[in-house]
């Protein structure tokens, strides 16, 4: 009898609904507020940039939700995706822990946005939308919204940071080769672009300003309807999908997790591992410890602020309460390009303050040093993003050493690093530098934060 | 109750044997021939090369070959890998036909290619050996070989085809990650490369040539062994997990395929998913069409000679009689760098002769055409080599459509193209060009192959 690595679930055990911990919140989320009248929004006001199905999820306490079946006959392409037991990486690091990687860059556009990027495409087909228009960091939103809107024959418009952009022209190619058109943010093509190159004509772009386009767009034109890759519940919802095949998963290998670790950027590929587990625990099961993980030099949990405040640069989205660094916030050109946004999805943010979750903050040498030990023992490179959440469990391993407690680790491998290897070249040439904000820039943000009535 | 996509089996189902096909064939191989003497090599020849393990399975008629109880826990990291059916393909085309697909872009390096790098990493590990050298077209071998040379502690040291090489930089940094070093050949760290280097600064570069370098290197020092990627009998022996795999697959797909599809270059991942197959035939089983596709700028098969020529382009390997375009051969630089070799595995040769398989050339436009047509339709961006198996298998589906006969094609999808995404740009902005080798230099070629007495 050989040791088992990998724990696959058939298709038939692929789950039917999605888990909406709304239902099992002790303290409902703080609403959302109109960005011009400082009320709580309905879900009228969003219907210029969201189908009503999409939105009813977003404002839904529905404990179960159920994915429609032409959704579950796509994931079908990669879902259920596999749990795998680092056994190498245990052995490298000569801990008594357990680590446990769920895997997602499985998925065509290799990480877990597709997830939510399909029944997006999906529900706004159904809705008669025929044209979608979405921001982008490193492009793994971008590719995989221009996949899903490739299967629903959507036309699909990505506005990616320009950084990105100059940094990863393979993503680029990826979505073109998916039928999407792709351009450099800020562009010329919106009034907000326009404002931001009129100041700055090399500005780098953000994810901020990024959507500040996209949504311009959107609510421009009446055929087309804006899908956004994070931060909101119904994105975090679609994402659970993740978890819940994880506790199925880590039942087959006869484990449990103690600390379950996720990279946050908006919150999404954290909140589909961690969400289903905290549910359980939110019903009165078992308390465990769960993890995020960001970058130093964008860390909106660990140095922002829990305040409201806009979702992008130009002040079009509605405010939502989030830690936030501040709207006008512009992280360094780092390479985990999906980590580069100014705040965390209010979800995320609610938990945190509600003392569910902790967080953490690592800068990018240590990460690509993390991910290089992991390619070597576990053969996937992963993308830089997940690279903070192979950190993290790392860290953890080596505190079970220290302790010498032989705990369970599971975190989210949310993709692999496959169009991100100019990054490990750099590293790989010692040529790649940790990169800090700006402490001035952060101060000014934070003080530019909108004044809301309590 | 939905239809079912993907079949996967159990860690626990996956092959303990690798397939001989030797132990089956009607007529033996031709005997391999000395360069200097042309009689036939003994085992003893080859090792200055290869250890003693591998050059006995290289020679074994054994119909059974245990996989080595560490190379199939390495191989739990992605095997068995899954079988698909190409639904929403067969719905695009409007075929009756049924297309399943094999899919080996899950493993680390993204290709097929670890099926054999892994225990060739580990035989050598096993006979002490501290330093492999390989050559690579478009690095999926040389990636694959880093990955498995990581795991066992060998320094592998690759020579990359240089047209591949600089189209690929990214390919060369996934080599780097797993701690490889990469050098563009022809190089000058060799007698073979510095003799072509002084005849053409530029040389684009062959994988003939690469081969030269990695022998020469391995053949001059102690303590470094040679490892290839493709056409030797027990490279293609490994890869034989691919079919039969399919083979339990296929069965719990409840259907049996009636065409069998593969590209070739040097015919490893083609063997891997026919072999099995054929088999069965040779044992006195059903009969199926086995089609390998070739590129027409490369096309060993459908236009190369059956003659004994060379491996590599120095002459410092032995004599095989094989389908070749003559050793001194360069195509043009297309993109699917992993098919441009002058000759063809002699044991597809000797199957192409018997009558057991067909053989047909596409051009890479066409390819990218229906790689594109399959990215849009199943998601995956297949690597440009297995466009021509998906070429392949479209085909074999219109074919089907026109006569109005629901048949079973499967196809093997020997990788993801990620680190391709340069051509898929090209080719979605219109500047692929189709390539033609150059007819007189053929003929030259053919015409300098080496004289053997019958």
């Amino acid at each position: 009898m050989t040791q088992q690595t990998k724990f696959l679930l058939d298709e038939g055990r692929m789950p039917t609904h999605w888990y909406n911990i709304a239902a099992d919140l002790p303290q409902p989320l703080p609403a959302v507020l109109h960005p011009g009248t400082l009320q709580p929004i309905g879900p009228a006001d969003l219907e210029p940039l969201f189908p009503m199905e999409l939105i009813l999820q977003e404002v839904s306490t529905q404990r179960e939700i159920p994915i429609p079946e032409p959704v579950r006959e796509v994931f079908k392409l990669w879902r259920p995706s596999p749990l795998i037991r680092a056994r190498r990486l245990e052995k490298m690091l000569g801990t008594p822990a357990k680590i446990y990687y769920k895997y997602e860059g499985v998925s065509p556009a290799g990480s877990h946005k597709p997830n939510t990027a399909v029944p997006q495409a999906w529900y706004n087909a159904q809705a008669g939308v025929k044209k979608l228009t979405t921001e982008t960091g490193a492009g793994q939103w971008g590719s995989s919204l221009a996949f899903a809107g490739s299967l629903f024959g959507i036309d699909v418009q990505v506005f990616q940071v320009r950084v990105s952009y100059d940094q990863k022209p393979y993503r680029r190619a990826l979505m073109e080769t998916y039928g999407a058109r792709c351009v450099a943010s800020p562009s010329n093509l919106t009034n907000s672009g326009r404002a931001i190159l009129a100041r700055d004509p090399d500005h780098p772009g953000s994810l901020g300003i990024a959507i500040s386009e996209a949504v311009e767009v959107a609510a421009t034109h009446d055929d087309t309807k804006y899908a956004l890759g994070s931060v909101l519940n119904h994105v975090l919802l679609h994402q659970t999908i993740v978890g819940q095949e994880a506790i199925a998963q880590m039942e087959m290998a006869g484990d449990d997790p103690d600390v379950i670790i996720g990279c946050t950027g908006g919150g999404s590929n954290f909140s589909g591992i961690v969400l289903p587990f905290l549910g359980m625990q939110l019903r009165g099961g078992r308390r465990r410890r769960i993890v995020a993980v960001e970058p130093a030099a964008c860390p909106s949990l660990t140095r922002g602020k829990y305040a409201y405040d806009f979702g992008d640069t130009a002040h079009l989205t509605p405010l939502t309460k989030m830690h936030t660094l501040g709207s006008t916030f512009t992280p360094p050109g780092f390479h985990a390009g999906g980590l580069r946004y100014h705040g965390m999805a209010p979800l995320v943010s609610h938990l945190k303050e509600l003392g569910l979750i902790e967080a953490t903050a690592y800068q990018q040498n240590a990460c690509f040093e993390a991910g290089v030990m992991f390619a070597r023992a576990e053969g996937i490179v992963p993308a830089p993003e997940a690279n903070h959440a192979v950190k993290g469990a790392i860290v953890e391993a080596l505190r079970c050493k220290a302790e010498d407690r032989p705990q369970t680790i599971l975190f989210n491998l949310c993709g692999h690093g496959h169009f991100d290897m100019t990054a490990y070249s750099n590293y790989t040439a010692g040529k790649l530098l940790d990169q800090q904000y700006d402490e001035a820039e952060l101060a000014m943000a934070l003080s530019g934060l909108p004044s809301v009535p309590a």
